[in-house]
């Protein structure tokens, strides 16, 4: 891999900018350590955009959501990235033509850049991944940073760990079993955005907001910001821009309260403290005796044959 | 400390169980290891009672609702114990008059066991010593286990994560904003149990199960259990015999699906998980050079300086 042209980066050229990527994804070890040194040169550079992860089940409408929203803030003057992170993507950069054909338009134009899921990762999984294609993206000046998630796992944690506004698509017709909304999801949403509120569903989606909304209701929200309920259609174009204006009240708003800054600081230290967590669990694997002893451990301690306390105790004793 | 009689403490002596449960929240070194023996050899006699969480804000009548629900217990030829985690306890057994006091009746009966919230506790914090206090009442014979929280912190969550059933008590009066739910406690919630259902509140109580009933079922539920909203008023001893009768339901059905024994192999093998980065931690910081540069270090990726892998292997490389 040859050396990544810093300046160009920052200058807006995407070859060098998919190369940067292409070097902060690579799982080898010379790699990792050349992508912290361009990360430390870019930091400077970074932080200027704004950060919205979007959620949703499968069939929610997220592509087109991410193709008409991505297209309305262009028309507004804005350089949009596209990023992703799916867990379960198994080929590396194996989606792009997938996502380009999903986003048809969007990927056509030069203030749009889409980057696919990395399909591995590490320490940090593919979020660490993505977290440090946003730091790029930053630097090569894209004003909003969509982070795509297909809510496998833990990966709407991950993604409402590393954005500024989460929201979370969901379909219209509240009440239907597969409708629910995923446990904890509540906890995570700056917004629930009710897509396809268009012919047959407008009513229904009314109705999906109306539900939405009480049930919010009935948490305690103590931060500055109530999460909001909304419908739109993606595919209609409809009130897409309402969301935008939602996200920008949020961010005028969480500046003033001082937690727009927090937020990130708080999002920084405690991905240093589960990197860390991560590396050190790494060091203890390392040693092969460890490594071997820890799934017969758990299943002791699993099956209450010893305690957890003293399995963990046997496994530091090694060290 | 002289040593633990474990014959008279399996046999239910109250004077032993309450010297074996000192010496388990004892953080003295030689204390710990002694705890631990202890905890080994009682390993067999435990996991045979129900262990019940119990949560909900001050003024819920937390105290009233576990008098009365341990005296019921006790009617139904159960023995019981009622055990705490509250991380803002400061002084250690400070509390056992209190708890005396506020649960008059149940502290006089043989065949209850009350034990205040731990003071304080190193690796895994006042959390792991109820857990372990938790095997030793199994292993004194006690059926039924209730622990309860004050809602401080991450403490729900710490108890969800020890028993077999988590229900949370909540006050008449839905819609209020004092009434909201604590975020993410939908999420833990087996029951939400909607106590002073009784006088002027009768009504009031109705309509706040009505809304939590709705709240409850926009959630998607993957389990075998859909989380119960139930009411009841423990000082006239109404629909107290209700709730049991839930659980014993939640107990069979758990059984039934295979889910029972699962849930505690899981949370054992969290537990252990969590004590395994909590002694890592402690390990690292035992360095005093570690030690010292952390809350640099904390800073500078707060405040965006270095990225928070540089930092995380900063202090590894220290190691």
């Amino acid at each position: 891999m040859t050396a990544i042209d810093l300046q160009a980066l920052k200058d807006g050229d995407r070859r060098a900018l998919a190369k940067a990527i292409t070097l902060v994804e690579s799982s080898r070890a010379e790699h990792r350590d050349r992508a912290q040194e361009v990360l430390e040169q870019i930091l400077p550079e970074t932080g200027n955009s704004i950060r919205v992860g979007i959620s949703g089940v499968p069939g929610v409408g997220k592509s087109t959501f991410i193709e008409a929203f991505g297209l309305y803030l262009i028309a507004q003057g804005k350089r949009v990235a596209v990023l992703a992170v799916d867990p379960s993507s198994p080929i590396a950069g194996g989606s792009i033509l997938g996502d380009k054909t999903r986003m048809e338009y969007l990927s056509r134009r030069q203030e749009a850049f889409i980057r696919p899921s990395p399909a591995s990762g590490a320490l940090g999984g593919v979020a660490q991944k993505t977290r440090e294609t946003m730091l790029l993206c930053e630097a090569a000046g894209y004003d909003v940073i969509l982070v795509e998630t297909v809510g496998v796992g833990q990966s709407e944690y991950q993604v409402a760990g590393m954005v500024d506004f989460f929201m979370v698509l969901m379909l219209p017709g509240a009440g239907d079993e597969l409708q629910g909304i995923k446990k904890g999801i509540l906890e995570l949403a700056d917004s629930l955005v009710i897509n396809k509120a268009d012919g047959d569903s407008a009513l229904l989606a009314k109705q999906a907001s109306r539900h939405y909304t009480s049930a919010m209701n009935l948490l305690r929200h103590t931060s500055f910001w109530t999460p909001r309920v909304m419908t739109c259609s993606a595919l209609k174009n409809d009130n897409v821009d309402a969301v935008w204006g939602m996200i920008v009240d949020y961010y005028f708003q969480a500046l003033q309260a001082g937690a727009f800054q927090n937020k990130r600081a708080r999002q920084n230290r405690d991905w240093m403290r589960q990197l860390l967590n991560e590396m050190l669990l790494q060091q203890l694997t390392q040693n092969p005796r460890i490594k071997a002893l820890i799934p017969r451990l758990e299943q002791d301690v699993e099956e209450g044959r010893i305690t957890p306390f003293h399995a963990a105790r046997q496994l530091i004793a090694l060290l």
